[in-house]
């Protein structure tokens, strides 16, 4: 268990030195506010030691001084990776938190990721206002463009240092967050003055130390639709089988809570929980069994399970440096086609890919409303001269969380745990599916 | 603060003396595993001594033994108060762990609330199963139906011995909670050994110790929904104004989170915030500055605003026992419209109460898993003989609440906190519309 | 019957002169391509005599030849009147035609209706372009703005010379095009050659010779969301009533499609049929009887209906000229709680009127595209010199209708036609609950 | 042009003997009521003779006799081919006419299509009542199964003659009715009375002499969301292309009315427009020319188009005895990204096949209606003692059509017409891409 917290990075938060302006009924947040990492208590030993001493984060929100001067400041906002439902809210509530919230009006849109902070490649930053980006949360998308991959990160810092930025506002997920890392280094490196702020995004809901990534609830939501449709064509004809992949590259939660949302679901397949396809305690015989008994059957893959069954070479990654992944449904398609035509068995298969349609929505009431606050959170650290974090929300509260803690690892589901279980009860099938479990 | 945990309600659980059965793959919790009620950390003074000592709650989930035996235990639902969404879900999670994760197949759905339970008024119960409730959560309302009001408890109590109950599943708001205690307490005169679980239900997400209620975000969805009716109106109309009552009788929850997801509005009331009609820093005044501005404006109002400005009786209360409050809405309606009058200012006023629409709607995806998580800890719980208590989620993990914390007080929106200051911010509003604040 | 054709109105089409630029693949039409009115045959009788002298309507399309020089061409959009789904679709389909088939880039915006016409008043009218409208279709209402009641229709022709106008497209109900006639007069009666096309608006659908009115289909969807809810708060109470009040002033269609929509009704109030409160064939024994055999009901009762049930004074109209109706929603829920009083029947009567709700949403895909097409063909007529008409769509194909035809009359529900009889058998409502029936 | 009409069909109806029973307040209809199939007039000959001989269709509704005696009678509904929205709609409302309107109750639903009609594959007929099918509606698919392909007509009615079926209802396509006019001459052949009634389904919109199919409109709005994820998709990355690929496999109706719909689709190809890949006029340059100027392209392609453009044998069939079609959409994917890759231009092409996801969802209130009153038509039809036949809508007005007429050809998207120049006009994309138009 870490034990250090974000006391220790001191060197990364500036003088602060200006008197906070226009922040309507706050109560300051000091950075003494911390909350505990670690909540469990075991009341059996009539002691909780192991708590006091753990990890902390610093609570997120307006301080009494801040750390730039308003009207000097130019603030820029760059989003990053895959598609995302909320990514122009957090656009949205980035700009409108600097322009109402402290005098901040210049403020740059970097067009298409990191591509748009090499200057050579002839990207024009996008000048961004409350009016520019008003109505952007009812569409889907980025309003800046994206794109996958790292940039020269002394281009990168070249191009901050031209365009005269200050605060860096980093939207993306983890490789994108390293990126940003590497960018604060550099900084420091240089000597400069500059902040990088992180606001998490991962459709897959697995970044450490946050309850949830934004985007993650709208994108679930979404992928219910799709179960849904899988379902409808199981139920309508003799053997159907409904096949879905859905987003999960390390972790399953989309695809569990798509199971625990729409209750249709039999077999539930993500990367924590290791199966094997063949022999008596395999998916497919499972699955044979199911449908024997009830002539049909809804199954949820995520993209990143059953990587072992695949015969890809494990050293190749796309543009964004991911491990590129073996298609699991496409594979899962063949395979249980196989199965059942060599039991001589017939079933109508039909394989559902939604990913495109999930991740390219507008951001549902839920998200909207946490991307704003998240937005604005971020706006508040960064006013106030932190930089090398993130802002996240941690049971319920929202922190500032350092930026290499968050990248160490991931979040994942824990296959002994609440969630998981409840996907187990939903579904009804077998707890294990493979010899190694 | 209270100091007091659940395992003073040491009386309340039973002796435990099954092994169970059936639930999957399942990391059992213990009666000792806790988490801390509060987690916040003052770093300044090196120690957080006051935490340790600090309420905690017990941690929700299967246990290792349970205290009924499935083949001769009885369990029943009940519905009571108003409609909110996820009910149906909720008594599917019941149904559904009861039957497959316990075994019990003996469960009574009580009819129309307490009502219900008074065997003389003629409602037969209504006996569940796995096939009963497949598709109840595809429709808004409670397939139980519901009423509201307090019954004889000895009545009540008589009902559960006739019909052989054991454990007793009760979902409703802070009245209907009062009554489980009651319910209990006349159980432990009887010397009796039967169960009580609470299931918190308030579309107002105004119970402590929650992090939400079930059925909140689907309720402040669909507000968002009647909030944009209502800037549609404003901004067609020469001087157009939309005003928008929601559900909130003590806390702004729903009101000021349809605002944040929106970001349409420019008056937010809620009984946290008292505000003042008249003056130059009232609510009128600074209502004719945004018309003249802006040439239309967007207010939303929740139900429990600004009751001081009205002349109730104050002892007044309806069936449930909720003091009668006066309707705030049309009160603003119609005091907005004189106001407007005598400035000679033309308006054109659109008022929408859209309370029947946001509560009889099917519960959304986020809260589809929300309620059936609840129902399966609430099963694991009464199974394992707990009783005087609800559950919850405090802190992004589930955990058992004992009934009379729960309903000492309410959660209310922090006029200091995050979401205040969001919502200040998203509708621009004076931050003090009252001498008073 | 009508037997007159729109060539009688051959005075309302100017010289064309200008070759068509830019109609795209089009097969042009001739101003002799016309469709029956009446498609009616009856073969009995081996000749169909009657019709072949029959009411025709010119097919609406681009000509080959046009009457106005796009270069010089001022064109103005006017939206007057209730809100209605689909008329942002409408605005920009006209300045889309406009602009890139006819190449007019001349378009004017009249702010809040005829309101905006009376330049005294102070709208500025808001030039228009792709890029302004380019996304309008995704909110409800109308980007210029809306008010009721006719204004001086000299004052108005002036703006139109004064603002140099050649083509007004007007977007409205009876009232507005009955303005619209208006304005042709004065026109004429100036000698000046402008163009006057009517777009007609109306949610109740009642205009005659249309198939159906853009927005409609739309309205009804949202009117079925209300019903739902309706009948989850009926079935959830013990004796519940739902009570629902839609538009229709005259006509009762979003009533009765509602109604088939849902399948949830039982009792539907429309004003094409009358009905009767008392006695033992009136509504209320009805009521009261359907409320003992299944304990809970649902009744969609159409503004308009029961008007001979209520005391007004018939002759009091609103800003627009229409007949001010008694609200028959509040009289039949204080009408129905009495006589369950009197009869000392518990109910729960719950009360909703989602007309806001249902008249500002953005239009459905279905009432996109119509909206689309409706809009190009007035451009093609405003273009082609046509003018005193509007655009319709009659047995599936677009035309042109004299506006002196459609204003005379409505449309409205046949109490022997389909559709009402489908309602009869889906709410199961007696056939006749009027002495008068 | 055809000159027949459903009179000289007099063989297939039945001699009708039972008064009516139940068919409240409803004008009758008789089978003189007809209308003419064309409506055209030319103005210019002052004559139209041509329509006066034309085809006509007659109308459809309850007739004054019956055939069937209902106490005796034995219904059948058989759905078959592939999903489409609406088909449960119609079940419940052939069920709820048959029992409601007329007093029949004996009500077999085949299970699974036409294989369902041979006994010895052991599918079991469901009893079907109004409690069965009281909310199938809310459901996508089809509650009784489908398959494809034909089956041995022969055994088909030997399955009616053992079930004792009286009338069937044959919900399904091109093949499908087919099929069941085949089993109409069988009937014949055995000098059987028995009532063969088409309901016809196509998600594609292409059975001639209807003004639409069942289904379409839910389908295409479904098509729109599919569009406006490629669009975000397209928008979001540099060069982004978003390729869709609909339903459309003789006519491109889906295709151009989710166009018209979502006026954010930049290429529009249908089965009826030929259009080349290469030269100077061809596809792959216009893209290019798009791509060059704004960045981003939406692609919307029908299954059926561009046939000619793939090498596949045109004599393979599918189950159905559709011809096999090559997969247009991968093929252009492939194409596409060859293309620019060979022009060294990098794109980002995101292609997304929503096939499964758009046929499988519930109708939409517009659908709910249609498919309520085609059924209760069908069941008029059915009990008055027609066969052979189907029910439709044809210019607005219920009609009987003689289903050799319909399965002669099938309706498409006119070249020449408003909807396709409406598409040309929303995507900008040249007239012509292809030498031979």
């Amino acid at each position: 268990m870490m034990t250090s917290t974000i006391e220790s990075l001191g060197d990364c938060r500036f003088y602060s030195r200006l008197p906070h302006m226009c922040c309507k009924g706050a109560g300051f947040k000091t950075d003494s506010d911390h909350i505990a990492c670690d909540d469990k208590v075991n009341r059996e030993f009539g002691s909780d030691a192991a708590q006091r001493d753990g990890l902390s984060f610093e609570v997120a929100g307006p301080r009494e001084h801040i750390y730039y001067d308003s009207a000097n400041t130019t603030a820029a906002i760059v989003t990053c990776g895959g598609l995302c439902p909320g990514v122009n809210d957090v656009i949205r509530g980035l700009v409108m938190e600097l322009w109402h919230g402290y005098g901040v009006t210049d403020i740059l849109g970097i067009r298409y990721g990191y591509d748009g902070l090499v200057l050579r490649h002839g990207h024009q930053p996008l000048p961004l206002s409350p009016e520019v980006v008003s109505n952007i949360q009812t569409f889907g998308g980025t309003m800046l463009g994206t794109s996958r991959g790292p940039q020269s990160v002394p281009e990168m810092v070249d191009a901050l240092e031209q365009l005269g930025i200050d605060i860096l506002f980093v939207i993306g997920g983890d490789g994108t967050l390293k990126g940003g890392a590497a960018i604060v280094e550099e900084i420091h490196r240089r000597g400069l003055r500059k902040s990088v702020i992180g606001i998490p995004k991962t459709i897959d809901n697995d970044i450490m130390y946050l309850d949830k990534s934004f985007g993650f609830e709208t994108a679930f939501a979404e992928a219910v639709k799709a179960v849904s449709c899988a379902h409808v064509e199981a139920i309508c004809a003799i053997n159907g089988i409904g096949l879905v992949k859905l987003m999960g590259r390390a972790s399953g939660f989309i695809g569990c809570y798509a199971v625990l949302a729409s209750q249709q679901v039999n077999f539930c397949l993500i990367p924590e929980v290791p199966f094997e396809l063949d022999g008596s305690r395999g998916f497919l015989e499972a699955l044979r069994y199911r449908i024997a008994r009830r002539k049909h059957a809804v199954i949820v893959v995520a993209e990143g399970a059953g990587q072992e069954l695949l015969e890809t070479k494990p050293t190749e990654t796309d543009a964004s440096g991911n491990r590129r992944l073996g298609d699991i449904g496409l594979f899962l398609k063949r395979e249980i086609s196989h199965f059942f035509h060599s039991c001589n068995i017939p079933i109508t298969l039909k394989y559902i890919d939604p990913s495109y349609a999930i991740r390219s929505v507008p951001a549902s009431p839920q998200d909207n409303v946490y991307c704003s606050i998240l937005a604005k959170n971020a706006v508040h650290a960064g006013m106030a001269g932190k930089t090398n974090m993130l802002v996240g929300r941690w049971h319920d509260t929202f922190v500032h969380i350092p930026l290499r803690i968050v990248i160490s690892d991931r979040r994942r589901i824990d296959p002994r745990g609440d969630v998981w279980r409840s996907v187990l009860e939903a579904t009804g099938q077998p707890r294990n599916m493979s010899a190694a479990a």
